[in-house]
């Protein structure tokens, strides 16, 4: 059978102040009227029965992020005592899966991206479901709109047979963050796609290749997979993790794997990662102003997203400003130093206000 | 004997969102630990005797400005129904001071500027008192700094006898705000200084002025007075003061009176009338930063005043900008925009939102 599992252990330090420790960036009314996490089991829900969609998540985002899709059985949640990257939280999912369904194919998702055009999210998803039967690690490659330095890259190699339409290649390299030159090239040899973090692949698959590249965290994940359905399981996930190396399935499996296919494909994905992603994601009026909440006073205010709480705010001769008020803490951020918002957070840590991060 | 007048009745839209209709910017602490008004008794404080400070203000303002200055005797609150303006303003106090001491010399003071050199503010006060003895309508001159646009001025004509150690001049005339050119013309010739809207003369002085120059006025004035100490006087002023023309003391009086004296003095003094003035006023640091308030995290702003309230407010990448938070409202305005604030207020009058202005 095929399942779902939804990546949901982030965090999102770079949309803070909406963002905090306790109120991840997937469980944020970013987007429209859902929250992030809303949005990714909504575009699931026609191909997957519920009771197949899995959540792999950190402790202490559990309650929040279940009672944001109260109809998601409970136990379908996975929970990770702490984060370790993305290769263990993969991996733990794994063991869960094969106890339920040794044959699953399981397809990986996340819940921080934006998908406009959900309708072609599913064809290609069914598309690479199929791909994956046949014993690919299958990997959603987003067609390159722009020379970005804020994804990775997929290089796609020999061309195999297509599938529901969909042209399917053999990936060749993963290639981390490029420069901007690299990116450039890149994007001009029409051979490259970025790199969704998106996977579909057979559950014995991928803990083949957990086995052959990660054999420690391998080992680890085994002594997990042994105490799943005990009493022990809680003492022994409790006390493996905190072990485990933090890895990436990036570079931890897919960079040295066998068989991987990439099916590139143009959805109206985004990374919805920082301020300055939601601003080229939001429709913006005339004078280029992005508007979320509802009581603002602009004059001669250009290319501004104002992101507002309950309190009124007027803006008057500004440009290319973000705005966010979160209640208890406000942002004004210049467009083009939205990625220094982290430096805010982490002076907050610094700070010990742990109220504020 | 000598009497201070404060002049109280001001609004200061301007300075929203922390000024309102009931809470004006005399009302504000703006600059330092104490409010406009509280600066404004203080400074008069060594010079008059609590019992001989007056202040005349709107009826909705009397309890807000009394529990300032718990100390200044309740009765020496002279209540208008309604604002028409300085000159009626300063008529009503007339009246009531000319009860109380028929010889009185009376000081017009301002509650909406700052002077920063309170010692200098008394000494010239005291030697204006002494020209005002004389029969001098006295006014205080402000020595000029800049080719400013935002002041109206007066021309230094004959010089009279200095006193206490001040020239001492007859004023030739009072203009409006002028234009730029002006202004530096104004500036160039050394002849003139900006109007404060601090005057002192003798009580029967500035009647007789009343009653040459605004007759009408000074009519509807004897109707007031003729009811002072009586239980009639509350139903009279309702009746009289709501028919009053507005008219400001400057061109109703001081531009056709006889007999006026100019006083320039340098004691740092400002007009407290908008943001910008206070950005001219508030120390900065060495990033042109201004903070007033207690909880900022700034990276990369420049020339930026934040006027903060209980919450954080983050500043990333910004300059020359002006953020005021009041709780319930927020303002992000540019410098070089902020005369516009008024016009927020304007739209939220409008919009009929009575919470917000």
């Amino acid at each position: 059978m095929d399942h779902a599992l939804i990546m949901a252990g982030g965090a999102g330090t770079r949309l803070w102040p909406l963002s905090r420790e306790n109120r991840p960036k997937q469980a944020l009314k970013l987007v429209g009227e859902a929250t992030l996490f809303q949005h990714a089991v909504r575009r699931l829900a026609p191909l997957f029965p519920l009771e197949r969609i899995w959540v792999v998540t950190r402790a202490e985002h559990v309650e929040l992020l279940a009672a944001q899709v109260p109809d998601l059985p409970r136990q379908n949640f996975i929970v990770e005592p702490e984060g370790r990257g993305t290769a263990p939280a993969i991996g733990l999912a794994a063991v869960h899966l094969q106890r339920r369904d040794p044959q699953a194919v399981m397809a990986v998702l996340t819940a921080d991206h934006y998908i406009s055009n959900t309708e072609r999210f599913r064809q290609v998803l069914a598309a690479a479901l199929e791909v994956a039967r046949r014993g690919f690690l299958v990997t959603l490659g987003i067609q390159p709109s722009a020379p970005s330095t804020g994804y990775g890259y997929i290089e796609q190699g020999q061309p195999l047979k297509p599938v529901q339409g969909f042209d399917v290649y053999r990936a060749v390299r993963f290639t981390e963050k490029p420069d901007r030159q690299t990116a450039e090239r890149m994007l001009a040899s029409g051979a490259f796609s970025w790199n969704s973090g998106m996977f579909i692949w057979r559950i014995e698959r991928i803990l083949d290749e957990f086995a052959r590249q990660m054999p420690d965290f391998y080992a680890q994940l085994q002594q997990v997979a042994a105490a799943l359905g005990t009493q022990a399981y809680p003492a022994v996930i409790e006390r493996v993790w905190p072990q485990v190396t933090k890895q990436t399935i990036d570079y931890g499996v897919m960079e040295g794997a066998r068989d991987v296919a990439v099916i590139p494909v143009e959805m109206g994905w985004a990374d919805v990662g920082s301020w300055g992603s939601l601003v080229d994601l939001l429709p913006a009026n005339e004078n280029g102003n992005i508007l979320v909440g509802s009581q603002h006073i602009l004059l001669e205010a250009q290319n501004t997203l104002i992101f507002g709480g309950e309190r009124l705010i007027a803006a008057i001769g500004v440009s290319d400003l973000i705005i966010v008020d979160a209640g208890d803490a406000l942002l004004i951020c210049h467009k083009n130093h939205e990625q220094q918002v982290k430096e805010v957070v982490e002076i907050l840590k610094q700070q010990k206000r742990l109220d504020l991060i």
